[in-house]
């Protein structure tokens, strides 16, 4: 422990205070000219993401990450206009979200305070130093940051318009604090620090997760992979069916809330199996069942207990029959991430049971998982979505960024009047 | 790691599916049964819990622990009420905290759900053990109970209670698991569990919440000391402060939300503080002050900056003299363990500044720190005083044993129909 990010984040602390201490209108004015440092610095960012780019190439990095780390004239606009909206989203600080005056007069109130100092941790997309900063901040947080080791010249370029505009409005700069210092070590001594972070917030592939949940004594919401199931209901409308199929796994396959398993109550598999697989299949899909998936669509290759937990990221869909609500429903509490799952059915007992019985974090019943995201769910933004079941759970949106508090208010109120007797 | 404790909390968290799925008049129809069980076990509790004393005494146990372990036929009763008042509350699962349409004709709630399986780790109390199953199987979940080596008959006769309840109701006993072998590996095994257990609740002395928090992977939610204070405003009506200084000192030294150490404003120091501090030490407060404060009031013995951060659990009281609010703020921010705090000022600017620059679990205007509870604060019973800033912070009631998800209905909306064309 060298005691690096222990001073970033005693500094990031301090300066959360005074973001704290804003007027909502102040925090908003704040992202405007955070938007407008970015947009101004576009040329700065660029050329630090040239630098990043051409190491990358040099390390021989690959296709996918490569194009996670670049940044165009069109992708600082994009940064720049999130900013703009978080901007424009009510502030939930301050807001009171119960109020009552108690029989003994105390007027009792929960109250949004901000959390304090958010860690992120993630990796190559330069894009999350600003979306993150921005939804730390306008919820009146200071933020930690501390983006993959390729896109370390953008994060600086970054993150040097976001300290410009601090200035401007006379606040510290270090309430977006960003680790420079890229070595590993300093992951892990961010990660102890209970005493000074509040929250920490992993967001990237299960490795980086996962070394995040073994190692942190801080707390730390996961955002982890998704899971996802469309149970298609023997009481399924077949062609609704088949929309939620086709849209929940081949309209975005690489992202979270893109559907992975495809479970078949036995009754309406005969019927709609075959059919709907061929057209899963004509629009990309690769196929792998289970045996009486492959005896109804001999093109399924056969899919395997691994296949059946996979995130595949691609357009890759298990399916399986199963003879009854419940064996679906198990197969789920067995398999899932606690993402998203969806039924298909046209009987809303079925369905209820369902929405019961399973506990992810969104639950659809005649809905694509596709719609599991903050700006579909009517959160304005989201810092990422939660799979841990404590704080929040599916998509955090501003109002995850904040905890609630009580504040008491009284004319001099005692729990035991009794013992003050000559005391005036 | 023998697996003692992990296989224990596999059998807790499938009972924990069996309670979730309960109707809310079953929840409290079990807990009326548990509460019956209670009271029909008594002479068997008492009995186990003689074994108890008589343990502890021959190790040479003192008198306050000796009597946080004691049961009698009134505490007994005690615990019967206490399960039947959890039993008479609202039930949390299935309320429904946000409902709207959105455009596109998506139904999107906000529904809670248990959190799953809870643990709750603690010393001497046996009383801990019927409250915190009650708790925690009243707001859906199932318990992991790790009580202290001394209760261990005790515990074990009040679990056994709990088992007959749910048995009873055609339940799995596991829904209140016990941990019987209470080495201390097995604590240490516990607070690994991360795939199986939700939340960690330590209950007791600084200690114990210390090592949890140091070795847990599990999520914690801390209930740490208390360290109150009053800050007296040079705007403070005098007797209104004064009572709420022998209130917050005196009505019970010994629990958390009771007062430590007072910040007297300069203003008012001269005409307030020699009166109300010989009121104090009439009452049988042992006052330590600054050297301001010993100006005053001679009789004050020095206060080290020990005093300052420390939780009494005595009639002993701190205080300081303060030129502003700014130094009174500053002085909890360096001190305080972000619990309760309470200003008495006739003045609204004073206090707003107050209510907002602190940033505790309570804070109190013109009223006594004794009402951070649960019962005061209109939750009718709490699991304990959170002082994390996440998830639950303040008392934490049966909404705090739960978490709000998204239930998504429509019919057969998708993100991308684009794409779905040809397909029915």
């Amino acid at each position: 422990m060298t005691g690096y990010v222990r001073n970033l984040a005693e500094r990031a602390r301090a300066a959360a205070l005074a973001i704290a201490g804003l007027e909502p209108a102040q925090r908003a004015a704040l992202l405007g000219s955070m938007a407008d440092a970015v947009a101004e610095g576009r040329d700065d960012i660029l050329a630090a993401n040239t630098a990043d780019m051409e190491r990358a190439r040099a390390a021989g990095t690959t296709g996918a990450m490569l194009d996670r780390l670049q940044l165009d004239a069109g992708r600082v606009d994009a940064i720049v206009a999130a900013i703009r909206e978080v901007a424009a989203l009510p502030d939930p600080v301050g807001q009171v979200t119960r109020s009552e005056v108690h029989p003994n007069g105390l007027l009792i109130e929960k109250v949004r305070i901000p959390l304090g100092l958010i860690a992120m941790i993630y990796e190559a997309r330069p894009n999350v130093t600003a979306d993150a900063a921005a939804l730390c901040l306008r919820a009146g947080n200071a933020v930690l940051l501390r983006g993959g080791s390729e896109a370390r010249d953008s994060n600086i370029a970054i993150a040097a318009c976001l300290h410009r505009a601090l200035r401007a409005h006379g606040l510290p700069a270090e309430a977006v604090a960003l680790v420079e210092d890229t070595a590993r070590e300093h992951v892990l001594e961010l990660l102890q620090l209970s005493d000074l972070i509040d929250l920490a917030i992993p967001r990237g592939g299960e490795r980086l997760i996962r070394f995040v949940a073994e190692n942190a004594r801080v707390p730390v919401i996961k955002h982890y992979k998704g899971v996802c199931h469309l149970y298609v209901d023997r009481a399924a409308d077949p062609a609704l069916a088949l929309q939620l199929a086709i849209d929940g796994k081949l309209s975005r396959p690489g992202v979270c809330n893109a559907l992975e398993t495809l479970l078949v109550h036995a009754g309406i598999a005969d019927a709609w199996l075959p059919d709907a697989l061929s057209q899963l299949k004509a629009r990309g899909a690769e196929i792998r069942g289970c045996d009486r998936t492959r005896a109804l669509f001999p093109d399924a290759a056969p899919a395997t207990e691994e296949d059946y937990a996979a995130e595949f990221l691609s357009p890759i869909l298990a399916v399986r029959v199963v003879d009854s609500i419940d064996e679906a429903i198990a197969h789920i509490q067995r398999h899932g991430s606690d993402h998203t799952e969806v039924i298909a059915s046209a009987d809303p007992a079925a369905a209820d049971r369902f929405v019961r019985e399973i506990r992810s974090s969104a639950v659809m019943v005649n809905a694509s998982s596709r719609f599991n995201d903050g700006g579909s769910l009517g959160l304005g933004a989201e810092i990422g979505i939660s799979t841990t079941r404590l704080h929040a759970y599916g998509p955090m949106g501003l109002e995850s960024l904040t905890i609630e508090r009580y504040v008491v208010r009284g004319e001099g109120q005692v729990r035991h009047p009794e013992s003050i007797v000559d005391a005036s």
